[in-house]
Order: C-alpha cells, then sequence, then structure tokens
C-alpha cells in the first residue's frame, strides 16, 4: 500500500502529543477524549482528529483513545525505537551542552562522537567522549555507521562542513548555525536558529506593549468625555 | 490607525527575512526582486508578497526592493532597535552557552543575570556575569528592569519557576525545558524544545529510509517482469 505524505506541520505536532501522552501514561491514566486531550494542550479537538487521521486515527471510540497505545503507536511514527548514533560538530560551550544532554539517549539518540578544529579542545572529554580533530571526522562517520551530525558551529564554515558531512554518508543535519544549509535531496535538515526564536519574542513583546497602550489610550479617551 | 493582528506564521517568518536582507546588504547589493528573493530563501515570490503586504508592502516597485530600506524596516518591526536585559535561570551547560552566546547582544539583548539553585555553581562566572542563587533572582528583576527570562532548568521546577519569574514582572520567557508552560495572558513565550526537534529529524530518516525502499523494491518488481 502506498503511504500518503503526511505535511511537516502535522509531522512537527507529533512530538508534543508523544510528550504529553507520556505523562498521561506516567500518572496512570488510561483513556483520553480528543476533548480532554484538547483542553489540555490548547488544540482544538478538530486539529487533533485530523492529525492522527494522518495515521488511521488510532480508534478512537465514544469514550476516547487508549493512552498506552496511542503513545506506542506515535513513538513508533516518530521512530524513537531505532537508535541513530550522532556526532557533535563543534565543542563551545554549545556543542558540549549538547552532548551532556542525557535526555537525547532515552529517545534513542546515541551520542558518539564530537570534533572540534580549536587545537586547544581536542583530547578534552564531553561525557566522557574525546574531542577529536575535523580531521578525523570523515573516517569515524563510516567506521560508526552515523546518522546525524549537529553543527554547533559559527555560520562562517557550516556550508563547508555540511557538504564534507553529507559526501560522507551523513543521512541528517540538526542545524544550530544561523545560516540555512544547501544539501543535496534526500539529506534531512532540521534548523535551530536561536537567535531567529529571540527576534520572535522581541517583536512579541512590542507589540504587545503597543497593543497596550492604545487600549490605556482609549480608556484615558473615553474617561475624558 | 488600528494596526491588523498578524498571524505568529508570519511574524516566525520575519527574522529569516532580516537575516537574508542583512547577508545581501552586507554583499552591497541594493535592489531586489521579490522572484530573486524567493530563489535564494526557497519560499515562493507570492509568498514573500503576502508576508509583506502585513506591512503595507514596504513600496516594490517594478524594479524590486531597496534592501537597505527593507532590512531597516524589518529590523524596526521586530524590535531590533530597542534592547531587552535578560536573565537565565540554570547555569548548566546550556544556561552557560547561552549565556555565552555573544550573537545575542548585537540583536540588543542584553545578558544581564545568571541563576542557579545548585550550591556548587553560584559564585562562578559566565561571561564576566557571578552566577547567584535563586533567592536574589525576584530583588534582580526588580532593580535591573529584566523583560526576558531564559529557562535552561529541568521540566521538574519549570512550572514553579516561571510563576515566580511571572509574579515578578518578567514579560517573556525563552522556555527551554521540556514542558508546556502555564503564563497569564500577556506573558509571551517562544518555546524551544530541542527533544522535539530531534524526534522530528528521525522521523523524516525513517519516512525517507522506507520511500526509498519502496521505490527500489518497485525497480526490482519492474525488473523481474
Amino acid at each position: 500500500m502506498e503511504e500518503k505524505e503526511i505535511s511537516q506541520a502535522v509531522i512537527g505536532r507529533l512530538p508534543r502529543y508523544f510528550r504529553y501522552l507520556g505523562e498521561l501514561k506516567d500518572e496512570g491514566v488510561e483513556r483520553i477524549s480528543s476533548q480532554e486531550l484538547s483542553g489540555l494542550m490548547k488544540v482544538t479537538a478538530s486539529q487533533i482528529r485530523q492529525d492522527f487521521n494522518n495515521f488511521g486515527g488510532f480508534g478512537q471510540q465514544g469514550y476516547g483513545y487508549n493512552v498506552e497505545y496511542l503513545y506506542k503507536e506515535i513513538g513508533k511514527i516518530l521512530g524513537i525505537d531505532d537508535t541513530h548514533r550522532f556526532i557533535i560538530i563543534g565543542a563551545g560551550n554549545l556543542g558540549r551542552a549538547l552532548g551532556n544532554y542525557v535526555n537525547f539517549e532515552r529517545r534513542g539518540f546515541i551520542f558518539t562522537g564530537i570534533f572540534d578544529q580549536n587545537e586547544e579542545m581536542i583530547g578534552r572529554e564531553v561525557r566522557g567522549i574525546r574531542v577529536q580533530s575535523m580531521e578525523a571526522m570523515e573516517q569515524f562517520i563510516k567506521k560508526h555507521d552515523i546518522d546525524i551530525a549537529v553543527l554547533a558551529i559559527p555560520k562562517s564554515s557550516a556550508l563547508e562542513v555540511s557538504d564534507r558531512l553529507v559526501q560522507n554518508g551523513i543521512k541528517a543535519i540538526w542545524n544550530f548555525a544561523h545560516i540555512d544549509l544547501n544539501v543535496p535531496e534526500g539529506i534531512q535538515v532540521e534548523n535551530v536558529h536561536l537567535s531567529d526564536s529571540l527576534m520572535k519574542l522581541s517583536y512579541n513583546i512590542n507589540r504587545y506593549k503597543k497593543e497596550k497602550g492604545r487600549q490605556e489610550q482609549k480608556a484615558v479617551d473615553a474617561d475624558g468625555k
């Protein structure tokens, strides 16, 4: 059977469902309706049903979804059962922070190597793994069957390094460099542009301030009448 | 004049426009058409025009947009001219990485304080700023007129800390804890859920692998005929 193409917007929402269902399961909740899940997650019940219908609907009955079943099924879709080995490029603060993040392991992502071009970093350890020189990267990817590379380097070298990663068989790049990569079809990229996220926050602060100012002005005008 | 409400999807795209325009400006490009920008950014020209129309269109003429003008205008909309002081809660690897990220300063975000509940962290320095105890946080927020708090703590304490932040006048939370916060209206929250982002990547790797497998099977079947 041909599977239908599922939009990246739907896929982007799956990890959040997975997170909420995991918490419900841990709390011993056995069944949940789309209405209850909607209230908890602050999305509409119809959005939830639509999203789940992409995967056959998960057997919602009159009395709701089976939490454990739904959790497992979404986990399978997300590929949580599989393990993926990853390397980190860049052993600066961010690279080290990501290497030390034990939660990734619980989701099947195994921190396997870390590389830096800075001589001073080489030989240091991040969670028991020695920082190696960039020259050792190519060999390492092939030898250890690495799927994912995390780019925690400045944008100036990000494009060149991502080319080298792709040439050596990396299937996916988790990109923290502040630049959009240019990769061949079939290579998966997920961007985390921290400055972009912070700018969105500053926009919303200013927007709210202005909106509030306008409302207060209106109230003053109304009083003056 | 009443400004119209602009969707978060449009706002989420503004920092990326800002980034590309900044690069074009640095390269000395004076004018650019929506078609050229479309090719560069890999979004449709009609999307670009629609997005810009939310802000009056920025005077696109037959010969395109003025790069410097557009860059400045989008910067103003994003509130880049304003400065926002921020504090970081949690001086672990991630908190320290964010404190050391000098790029934020260039966008008007000023790293002002960092707090941790771990006795061993207190007194250490992150980019010249001393880590303080969580008890000092409330006073500090008021005294230094802090707008933004960065939550780089585990999810177990995130809700309690975010309540304390809001009670003490924080306007926005940049949340790296792996949980959705529950804040009053008017408090801006921007989530960076790293595990969610990584799971999306794993989904796309698996999806592509399956898709490729199917195509290869089809080719084998076709050969066999």
